[in-house]
């Protein structure tokens, strides 16, 4: 076999790479769990029909087909309904979850999961055909507060600050509601909302002058509705005052409506208890358009700073349709971390890197292959005081033998005492490679400090601030 | 949406199940760690080409299409080596990691992995169609030392004996070795030794006589040839007696060769590892055959005691040629377990349960919607100290504000104390629901019982045997 060459858009990641991930995902299950936040599983496969339900075609759905079946015999093959496809997201399976164990959860039902999804897209900088999403969302039966839609984005924030020591840049989280900016839209007399947010969502790459030329023609906008609608798109601010504000200019265009209201009603709320609560983290942006289509309510996107090109990488919002069996219908928010995208830039950029590509904090050395059980003995011991831990591979020379634990990052090498002429046994000694020191040692007390005990994930580049020890935490299960 | 039904072969747990699962996961993962083992995770799919590079269409792939794919139109679709399928094994795609990384990693590499594989089969008791295996393999760079053989099982002891507490049945690591059987066969001049190994396997199926039947018809053995091939299928035991009774039947039958004897070294030294570190655990069972078609050496199957007919939940080998790049070869030892049908006979046949089914340990109560930015802080307060605690989701009676907490298990309920006539507010209160008793409480200060901290996974059945506290672990990470 020759040497294989990656796939591209399927991102695999070396030893210590896979060790700053693991730190990542840990950090956000941790982070999930003491929010009271259930994790659950699901199968990487649904019924294609339910994957294409909402014409997500533009998800590039890879299928599923068992080799030994014949697709021309088989009719059933060609039936959505039985095909299967791999999920695209966690928020369509999770709705089929809700759906099928329904009479087994408690309501409101708040749930994490951490899984790979799989799109078909052409792979770009940040952008995967498999990539693992960390998802949160509560879904209520019949009925979900509002107050929810102010929590998630705060859990979120809580997440991503707990990955700040490791040497992540801040995040931004920006929010919109669904019912401001259709309630300004009617109120200004225009009726085809979707048109005008598809509109909206041109105006990064377009300007506004483009987006007002669409205005006027996908949605029918006179000049001075182009006009208001591109200065609501202008607000943004993280305080009470991007209420004021997009009152006051709807007062002036007269586009008040209760929809409206009752939209600022909550975007206030959200940015009031975000001041409190993350402060500088959440931002209400009211040009956020993408999304808007499907959600009812609040909607978020996510920047890291200084890596805004990368686009978002934690988005969601509020569905009050998420599920519906047709007796119950089940709403939910929820947000959803692009963890591959940003473990990617995290290892790409150089930002974070784990102290060491191995678990093992000692390597036992061996000193012949006779011995290796007393060297086995040692580890064990070790072991099972929670010290992670390695025998050499063979009886070398001691010099090989350090090596051997020098290129791995190994801190610590066990040298096992000798027999003595008298049936004594010499004691055991073990040596720090870095600085040399060599000490007797005991397997049945002796244990490294604790910033040696397990490889710690930290900041690449210590330029980047201030660090301290207590910005650096262990990346294995403690 | 009408309620959707589960698929067949594609296993979901309910929150409380995947807590057992994830408890699971956490026990082997730590245990790998401590033995030094790096994890890595690769993608889901290979080229269809590396699948199939070894017959495997008895496996029944899966292969991917992108939905918007024009088959007939694209004639790499229809090229083994442009498509891909989900791989259906860790080792495949293991190999082809290090084949692609060997410039980067450090040999014997040691890794473990734990993820999903998918295989279109019949799906059965205990066999699924998508299922997560967790593996360790050490490979090597052109040379292996057997000492790995040894190791390798009683890795897999010590990870499946940490699952013990928790109400796991005992395990039996049953051991054979691909050049004893050969040694023996050749020996007794049989060269067919894949034939007669084909026909051993049967052996439990159909019984002694019929294999006597096939070992004639497919493998060309006399009567006497075919009755000792059966004799050393007989030989079991966990101690060095094993390497005497094949080594006896050997002499009887003329059937000593130097390979049987350098495969016989290695089994007895396996046992005598495993007598002094798994004691019961690992047993040479000469009637093995599965699989050593393909493996080089050591083999292993092992069984839930109590559970046999459920198959093996931990199997694997060594492979002279794990991989290959023309220059290099790279031998390897590794086992596999089987976490889902591991985890489907835990919860399936009541063996384990977790303690409750969100990871909360206190609800914090809403006395009216204005106040809920109280609860929250005193959430924030207890989390930061890591107490998992959710807020309740409407300021309903307090009755049934606790009625919510007990259905979803979670053992306190916190009360923000009332403001004062003058100012002054009365003291935080937390009720433990079980008991009924309720106590002042400062969120600054104030901590459930670790017992109580998070979730368990305990055995079900007290009935099983004496369990202590020291049994339980917690679920989450500490």
């Amino acid at each position: 076999m020759a040497r294989p060459t990656p796939l591209s858009g399927f991102p695999e990641w070396l030893p210590d790479g896979r060790l700053v991930e693991q730190h990542v995902l840990d950090t956000l299950r941790r982070t999930f769990e003491l929010h009271g936040f259930a994790g659950i599983e699901t199968r990487a496969v649904e019924p294609l029909d339910q994957l294409l339900r909402k014409g997500e075609t533009s998800k590039e759905v890879y299928v599923l087909r068992r080799l030994q079946e014949d697709a021309d015999a088989d009719a059933d093959a060609q039936d959505p309904g039985r095909r299967l496809g791999l999920h695209f997201d966690l928020t369509v399976p999770f709705a089929r979850y809700v759906l099928e164990n329904a009479g087994h959860l408690a309501f409101p039902f708040r749930r994490y999961q951490i899984q790979k999804v799989w799109r078909g897209e052409r792979p770009q900088d940040g952008r995967f055909r498999e990539f693992v999403q960390a998802d949160i969302d509560v879904v209520g039966a019949g009925a979900l507060p509002y107050h929810y839609e102010v929590e998630l984005p705060l859990v979120m924030a809580d997440a991503l600050a707990a990955l700040r020591p490791i040497g992540m840049p801040a995040v931004r989280i920006l929010v919109n509601n669904r019912k401001v900016a259709e309630g300004f839209y009617r109120g200004l007399g225009l009726t085809d909302v979707d048109a005008v947010l598809r509109s909206i969502d041109k105006l990064d790459k377009v300007g506004p002058e483009v987006v007002a030329e669409l205005l006027a023609a996908e949605a029918g906008a006179t000049g001075a509705q182009a006009e208001a609608c591109l200065a609501l798109a202008e607000v943004r601010g993280d305080d009470a005052g991007v209420v004021d504000r997009v009152r006051a200019l709807a007062a002036e265009h007269g586009a008040t409506t209760d929809l409206l209201e009752e939209g600022l009603a909550e975007l206030g709320a959200l940015v009031a208890a975000a001041a409190e609560r993350a402060p500088g983290v959440v931002v209400a942006d009211l040009r956020i358009a993408r999304g808007l289509d499907y959600y009812t309510g609040s909607v978020y996107e996510t920047v890291l700073v200084g890596h805004e090109e990368l686009g978002s990488i934690c988005s969601g919002g509020r569905y009050d349709t998420l599920a519906s069996d047709g007796a119950t219908t089940y709403p939910g928010v929820g947000l959803s971390i692009g963890v591959s995208r940003l473990v990617s830039r995290l290892l790409g950029a150089g930002l974070v890197r784990a102290t060491r590509s191995v678990p093992s904090a000692v390597l036992v050395a061996v000193t012949s292959e006779d011995r290796r059980g007393r060297s086995d003995a040692v580890a064990a011991a070790l072991r099972a005081r929670g010290v992670p831990v390695e025998v050499a591979p063979s009886a070398a020379k001691f010099g090989k033998q350090i090596r051997h634990a020098d290129r791995r990052g190994i801190p610590y090498v066990w040298f096992v005492g000798e027999d003595g002429a008298e049936g004594q046994s010499a004691a055991d000694q073990v040596k720090d490679i870095r600085s040399g020191e060599q000490v007797p040692a005991d397997a049945g007390t002796w244990t490294p400090p604790a910033e040696d005990l397990w490889p710690r994930v930290v900041p690449s580049r210590r330029a980047d601030g201030p660090v301290g020890p207590s910005a650096e935490r262990p990346t294995a299960l403690a």
